[in-house]
């Protein structure tokens, strides 16, 4: 029985495959798809996600908006990254055909936990401002979530500041109330994340497939390649969010580990900081899920698989 | 035409003398009351809220429970100041008449601001957890209110540490956000409410009504001052809560002057300070009313008429 | 017998008449000058110390310049008060007499603790950076410290933010470290050096002494007036650097109690706070000494009897 | 030419290993060595100091001791790591012969900054407490240090906290004085001294000496290897502190890049990272050179040269 899933997303080049997986891999149900500034602002991620569902010719999928800042900090987007649109690329004109709900994201989410017969899971892959937010004003709901599986953090160095990870980096303090709720957590950090990168093996696969949509992936992870280079001088950039995803379908393409993590919420230097105690020096209790290793075939597979599906 | 209003507060002595000045003053007309853990439990809150209200002979309001705890810290209640059960002094028996809500205070406050045909005024008389949480859930309900008008801070020495105040200490977090938030922010501090000292003028006072509720004040403000005689030393207790009602029935009782405030929410030693720029030091602008100022007879009068009405 | 002191100073108009007194009361014997960047450049400083002992007549005693910037902060200098010289009022022209020392503030401080054969007080009213430093790199002298008296801090609010006073402003971080190195310290705070206004009659009894430095000590007082009516439309300006030197004269001068006192070095909105427990709110031990009252009549007489003994 | 080199440290088994080479290679000439808590309390610290020099036949070279705290936090001992004397594993009995100055560590390094002919290179391999110290009690003296070398840090993770390294941990403030002073600094942080594993290569080279200091150095490493194999299941311990002493022997065991470094002295769960941004995120101008890599064969032959020499 496919695991019922809702994705907090800010699309974004690799949110955007993180959606197509989500989509059509067989083993999860997508039930809704919110959004959250941080990628671009709230309102261009939630088009993107709209977008890339219309691309998918998927419909029945409501899709929410959600916050449009951080908890406390002033919102920073990373059109570095993903360009003026937040996924630059290939160029789309006119409206999409998946709508905007009319509730918002708070209320989407209440609802689906609500009337779903079976507990939750929630993937994000941005900010967890949504997340933070729905804890605190309906704590009596934390129990209809199985598990929240983020991708953020990072057990080693950023891609922000020299320590902080761009999800965790945009709302260090939600990621903090998160943690503390006791939700079941997972961490997908950047130390397996560039377990995943897009090579040129990568993109040629993903041509196989042939598809206009499969040639609208290319394109995306093309652009993000560019930008990365740029950036990083990284010759194949880390295609992030879909681990997240991956690691709900299937524990076993993403290996964790247990080990306390800490979010630095007042660092001068270290805000957003995913502190996570991997050799127990701290003596804190073990409170989340750590990725730690890819298994790239398995993970490149069932995305290409993923989009081939889609057609 | 009466003035729309919720309270949110966490009963305790002063609390309860609020709720009945809210309840009975026909300057008001109160919507709905919330509870937050704070003074005592949030469970133990909203059984003294229902208790006052059932006290009061008020069956059409409904009573809705709040954050059981800070959005960040670690709960610290008061019973140092208000007792085992939170309301100490009179005892009661069996359960108030007044039912608990079945829904929590985040839903009943959507409802009301959403169903009201204006906006409404917010008095919180306690942390503001439920509030922040409110407004980052639903920041598309913030235009729903007219005012928040809250009993918390100080602009000079605070009453749990040298500089916070109990409601601000509680959760500072939770007042930052709300003050980030732009919703109309008015702050009656120590500085004011030390100004509501319960004399033995304001015990015959209300000893004089001669009605069984009367005495019931009578016994709680007796058991107050004897707490803060033991604490502070202080021969009159400061009646803190019923100033911010005091303020939206008659905005003359308590005078305010437009300052910035900001919340300490790092401090080593002052996290929880209410940081008011009274004198323009800082050079930012203006974000908050914050009361200087109480008209002692007035505000005495009122709340000795709200308690005669009741009967 | 008299008390050996050190004087530890940023002139400043009130550092100035602190100067004057140290020089001129009987109960003390000025061993030392040494000179901190705070109220303007250390450059500035010394220069001001040298004019005042010139001014004076004095010249055995010697001057040593300090710590030309805080221990971790940049330098905030205050202009607004002081002017550009940091002394601004009379005009001087040319060098003063009276020369600086050959050796830094710290060789001058070592010197003096080795060789007096008592231990001796140090006054301080600027900013902690020299004291500090003598105590990180001397811990073995600090025995030979009798007492620290300081002009700094505040029970109540500040004058530069909300709860931080300018000296401990300057550089908390050398507040922090002087309080936490066990020397005996005092804190003479703005709640009382606001008890030491110069009144119309403070003036007229300074201008009834007739010579040519009482002369230039109105002019000094008139200047800081009109900085603080323009600043913080007082009527009268408080003096407060010689309330800590008319503490050391004669304890009576200035009532204490003892508190815990702490300071903040890493709040947002109150770095530089002296958090001060009069009240035993948090249960740490005493750790100073805190004025509290000031015998007004005593402190000016005291005042206008050193000027006139200069003659 | 020999480089002047005064030696602060906190012996410590890598400690000892770095006096050595700094007392035997050619290249540079040790003037002095200073002590400071750490490893172990600054007692242990600087009788492990005078053992180093006495087995090394050294009698000509001053030790003096220095700080026995941090500057602001309690002291943290490694006690796990190098035993109860901070020199587990050989056996010693008596005082050793080299005695400890008369004076303190910061009159020593006055008396040598100020008298030797050249600028003098500080290599320190412990907190920075006396650095900071003297920096700020003699900023005048600050051009008469050629460099500082120092043995902490991290561009990754830590080795006490997840991002923080012992040297900085036990004292950050003093870190970030340090580096705010100008003094050219050079950091030789755990991402260095980690290519500096003592492997069975390496102590059968030792071990081929055949003299008895050599042996003692087997049984240093040994006994060290021993704690590194317990606390993080380490095969070979890496030997950090000779690599800040090889940096200034010669340049090129060490390569260095240019970096912006920043002391974390705030964050809750990061206060001691060393925020190495290597990346160039932050748009700060670079203030550090950082060590990146080591040239192993010339670190090793150097260390066996310098012990093999002392005979």
């Amino acid at each position: 029985m496919a695991i019922p899933v809702l994705l907090d997303c800010d699309p974004g080049h690799d949110d955007a495959m993180a959606l197509l997986l989500a989509v059509a891999d067989p083993a999860v149900e997508l039930l809704g798809v919110t959004t959250v500034a941080g990628n671009q602002t709230v309102e261009k991620c939630t088009l993107n996600a709209r977008r890339v569902l219309s691309l998918a010719g998927v419909s029945h999928i409501p899709v929410a908006r959600g916050a449009d800042r951080p908890l406390v900090r002033p919102l920073r987007i990373a059109d570095d990254v993903h360009g003026e649109t937040g996924l630059d690329g290939p160029l789309f004109e006119g409206d999409p055909q998946v709508p905007e709900a009319s509730t918002c994201a708070h209320e989407l989410v209440v609802d689906v936990l609500t009337k779903h017969d079976a507990p939750v899971t929630i993937v994000a892959t941005g900010a967890l401002t949504n997340v933070a937010t729905l804890l605190a004003a309906r704590p009596d709901l934390s129990g209809r979530i199985d598990q929240l599986v983020w991708m953020g953090g990072s057990t080693e160095r950023g891609n922000v500041t020299p320590y902080a990870e761009a999800n965790c980096f945009v709302d260090p303090e939600a990621a903090d109330q998160v943690l503390r709720s006791g939700v079941p957590f997972t961490m997908c950090g950047l130390n397996v994340t560039h377990q995943a990168l897009v090579t040129d093996d990568v993109l040629t696969a993903f041509a196989g497939i042939g598809t206009p949509l499969a040639s609208i992936c290319v394109e995306w992870m093309t652009f993000f390649a560019s930008t990365y280079k740029q950036l990083w001088g990284m010759t194949a950039p880390p295609l992030h969010d879909p681990v997240a995803v991956a690691r709900v379908i299937d524990p076993t393409i993403v290996r964790c580990v247990d080990a306390n993590v800490m979010i630095e919420t007042e660092g001068t230097w270290t805000a957003g900081a995913t502190v996570v105690d991997l050799h127990r020096y701290t003596g804190r209790p073990s409170n989340a899920q750590v990725a730690v290793e890819l298994d790239r075939t398995a993970f490149w597979t069932r995305l290409v698989d993923a989009v081939t599906r889609i057609g």
